[in-house]
């Protein structure tokens, strides 16, 4: 593995103890965007299917990668702010969620507002996939705070 | 506690595994909601508050346990269908999250719907109160199928 998806993989199970017990595993990170795993067999609910409120925070710690990733040349904070998800269909054995990239300018905005305030707040969209299909999309907005 | 506190606990211990892992507990129910707990120390972040993901699920065991106890009666599965979630202030030490009772006349078109369709739906609005503030707020649409 990488060893930036490593490094950020330790930093969730370091940071977020409740991630291990989840069993999240960093995936890949590309330009497309940044990938994170949990196994069904571990965020399961009464119907052994992806509980709800894991895959919520599987969506939710793929935006956490990408932002922490952009960010880990400077001292920042990284909290959510608010967020939303739709699920479409059951996640059976793998909840698997993209955040997908912002576009270069919207990154480049967010960088600038961070440098000139010391905070700066970004929109970001994941999607989670099994077998090709959509199963949840989620989008929320990410706030970074000088440390 | 209650037996049906007790029950719904082990349920959702039993169910959904990760809530163990979690430290949910199922506090009280009465005729303002259902309310369900767990502790920041399972739930933490890099910033040794709650997880924003812990939060958001903590919040949508709040919902699944009203409406659980609400159709106990019937043979119903519940799932969450789209829910979001507003962050105001962090957690230091309980993540305590409420589910509001829905108005009799909400609950009796729920069960209306669900005894002709087979199949309702609700919203359901949840709040996050630590020492008095509300740190979160939670707004989600739930359905009930026929098992």
């Amino acid at each position: 593995m990488d060893d930036e998806l490593s490094a950020a993989e330790r930093f969730f199970h370091e940071q977020i103890p409740l991630t291990r017990a989840m069993g999240l595993r960093v995936v890949a990170e590309d330009e497309t965007g940044f990938v994170v795993e949990a196994p069904v067999a571990l965020n399961s609910n009464h119907l052994r299917t992806g509980f709800g409120g894991s895959i919520n925070a599987v969506a939710t710690l793929a935006a956490y990668g990408l932002l922490w990733l952009e960010l880990n040349d400077t001292a920042a904070h990284v909290v959510v702010a608010e967020s939303s998800i739709r699920f479409l269909r059951p996640v059976h054995e793998t909840i698997r969620a993209m955040c997908l990239r912002p576009s270069p300018d919207e990154l480049a905005a967010f960088r600038t507002q961070f440098a000139a305030k010391r905070k700066a707040r970004i929109a970001l969209r994941v999607k989670v996939i099994e077998a090709g299909e959509t199963a949840a999309e989620f989008e929320g907005t990410f706030v970074a705070r000088s440390q």
